[in-house]
């Protein structure tokens, strides 16, 4: 009997299965080191313990996107060993944030199965679940992949699409217990610029860069127990080690911080495409435009809806081309709600 | 006065002494999550504390190969710092799990030495301990180098070969007390196979494949305060830095985890060869073969012998030519012990 | 409104200025072990808690040089973003230990300016305290840069240049409370060479190299949340991401450790000088000359000054070539003062 896991593929899955995902993760401050020497991460809710606390938080907590990373990780041996590309999310929720010494598992639930008109392959709908140690929610998202069948003759399944929100409502949106912008430190953020002060349309190049390497993006992937072969094997991938989707959107997000210190919290993940791939030798620059605002009924809170877009070479603000599709130079394209003082 | 370190000679070493080494270490969750970005480590045990307290430990331990690596590097200095070959070892055991906040320090003594025929280099064997701030032993191990003597008429010492076991009984084995696999959760482990799923004779390719780069196993190498420069200067090894044995170990180790998921604690190593050198840009990859299987007298804690080979390049499961010497693309071969769920 | 940092230039100083600076930033045991990870650091009081202890302090407190970095690295965007030029340190002093979980941010007074006789740019001094959560200070020092200025037209400001400490005095430097190295144990330390075995006027070859890479500098710079371009964007810098001066002190200081391991707490920095440039595929080599000695009041513990060379090839104890400049070999010229066992 083989030991090794072979993966899922496309006829393993049915709508309304349950995938409980190994390993779990106790999550320390050496992540927290570590996320801030693999990006050039400075949102200062994320950085001080005692500017979280003045905004009402225990502690700083380990950065969302790293706890996207950690609970998205363990989803991958099941998920998208056989993956042939990861097509979109939507739905993503952060639900309480996740501080040093708390561990995370992963539950994924079958929502949807298309099989494709070629037969050979189907795409696959999962909510993802990231549970504390209390089995508490701490973040939720729907992600959809395309996974080859193994069997070609293997039936088609039933369609089942579901259905998904385009973009979260701000009353979707889930504001940390305690949360209190009333006596943010501008200062110490880094920027003046609050909520107020962003325009719907408005754009912002981030301007700085960062030419990635090998042994960042395969620190950070293994980090978080991501084990798809294609990021760490260069036998496997001859042309080059594919550099983890979550890498490229940690390194967008954190660039963002000039011109975006105050965008502190991510909450809500309305999309995202990973438009072209990313290889080691690209530099990486990101820009953003405000996509929406809303109020969220928090003293002093403010939500803030941003498209990031990353990017290799190129001048910022340009995405697709006029076939609509996006240009070569486009890494990623993410719609996300954060939360800013106002 | 040098003050700087010239290391030991052949001729420094006498049966009997005892050697206290330099300088004791703190691991902390630094080294922790460190570790898990170095190697694929996903052992449950090492990740989770909720699943090592539900394994009856206090919380999750540093992995076992960081605290021999811990453990080792303080010996580099005293031992193979004009050390022309690592060439073995043996009675590795496993005695105390080390957790965070443990501080290590090592003492090794000579237990042989045999001058070679050519009258310039010698083996010295020595029993190396790691205390921890209670001066309980965490873990020996004996190993045997090549040295060279810097007075090639420095008249050679009385030969003393010591008596070691090639394999350890399974009595010899440490069990962690309190461990119990009992209520073992194999879904959160990762794969179902337990202890009595596997035969004797039966071989694993662990299929995944990392191909290292230099800043890998530098950050390695320091983090456990190894300092032979072999694997840092390229000035002094124009042709490549010589990756730390290490290194290998806990690649392949780590590797393993994909067939070998519930081999969760290692406790004893009967020997190892590390039968090429390894550089950057190798691919390693791991295979394993059931060497041997015993019980423990623990409720539900079987022990399994198993053979860890690193490869780079060719197929697995070939090991040795004809001639009986490693084939050419063989970077290790381990043999050590485990502790698995029956 | 542009969002992003300008950076300031020359005309935007003036005397007097008092500039606190962003990110504040919770240093843990994933700094102090990812600095074991990117530097070879072995001076035992920042490797063991237990030694310490043993020294009179609570714990082993963070690296001193990463504590300035971290002091540093948060001056870069208000103080260097559009410099020229890092032209100098003085007046150093370490105050207080930096422990994990302390809170550091950091405040610039502006105390010179100078325009240059070019009317392009002007020298800036300033003088940097780090601050800890208690709003002690924990370090300062004084740098000066030179910096460019937006509008050549704007008017030259009145030239005040600061009267600087060529040297600290041995009684401007702070030893810890309760500093005692009555019982300080050299065998675990790592050499036998007291304070009373250094003459003045002696030098060390410390022997060992490191060959560096871009990973580990940036993951370096990033941790100490340095955002300055040219270490990061290959595309900014085509010829080669120039290489933090502060990894090259860090690395040269932490070699330094064969032949100076009880020169354990660096507590006062003259002076420095950058001398060329450092790219990744530089093996960084270093030594070191006893410049002066002291003692300090407090029973087993003296001074000890020193100067530390980094080079890139080239033969040590060579510095300047007979016009007063630095060879091209010469990265670092640091002069500080330490504190070593009597």
């Amino acid at each position: 009997m083989v030991k090794t896991n072979p993966g899922r593929f496309f006829e393993d899955y049915s709508v309304g299965q349950v995938l409980p995902h190994a390993v779990p993760r106790t999550v320390t401050e050496g992540e927290r080191g570590l996320y801030h020497a693999l990006y050039p991460a400075r949102h200062a809710l994320y950085s001080s313990d005692e500017f979280a606390r003045a905004c009402g938080l225990q502690e700083s907590p380990i950065d969302d996107l790293a706890a996207f990373h950690v609970v998205f990780g363990k989803t991958v041996p099941d998920i998208s060993l056989n993956a042939v590309a990861n097509l979109g999310y939507a739905e993503g929720r952060w639900l309480l944030p996740v501080y040093a010494s708390d561990t995370l598992r992963s539950v994924s639930e079958v929502i949807g199965v298309k099989q494709n008109s070629n037969g050979k392959t189907g795409v696959v709908w999962v909510r993802t679940r990231g549970l504390n140690q209390l089995d508490e929610v701490v973040m939720e998202y729907v992600r959809w992949v395309m996974v080859r069948k193994a069997n070609p003759d293997a039936p088609a399944p039933e369609t089942v699409v579901p259905e998904l929100k385009k973009v979260l409502e701000p009353s979707d949106l889930a504001i940390p217990e305690g949360l209190d912008f009333s006596n943010y430190d501008f200062g110490l953020a880094g920027e003046p610029h609050r909520w107020g002060d962003y325009e719907i349309g408005e754009t912002i190049d981030h301007v700085d860069g960062v030419t990635v390497e090998e042994a960042e993006h395969m620190l950070a992937t293994r980090l978080w127990q991501n084990t798809a072969k294609v990021h760490f094997d260069l036998t496997f991938r001859p042309d080059g080690r594919l550099i983890y989707g979550g890498h490229v959107i940690s390194m967008a997000r954190t660039l963002s911080f000039n011109g975006l210190a105050n965008a502190q919290m991510i909450v809500g993940l309305n999309g995202g495409a990973h438009a072209n791939p990313c290889f080691a030798g690209d530099t990486i620059k990101a820009w953003s435009e405000v996509l929406d605002k809303a109020e969220t009924g928090v003293p002093g809170v403010g939500a803030i809806r941003l498209r990031l877009v990353a990017t290799k070479g190129g001048e910022p603000f340009a995405l697709k081309n006029e076939d609509g599709r996006y240009q070569p130079n486009v890494l990623l394209d993410l719609d996300y709600w954060a939360l800013m003082p106002i």
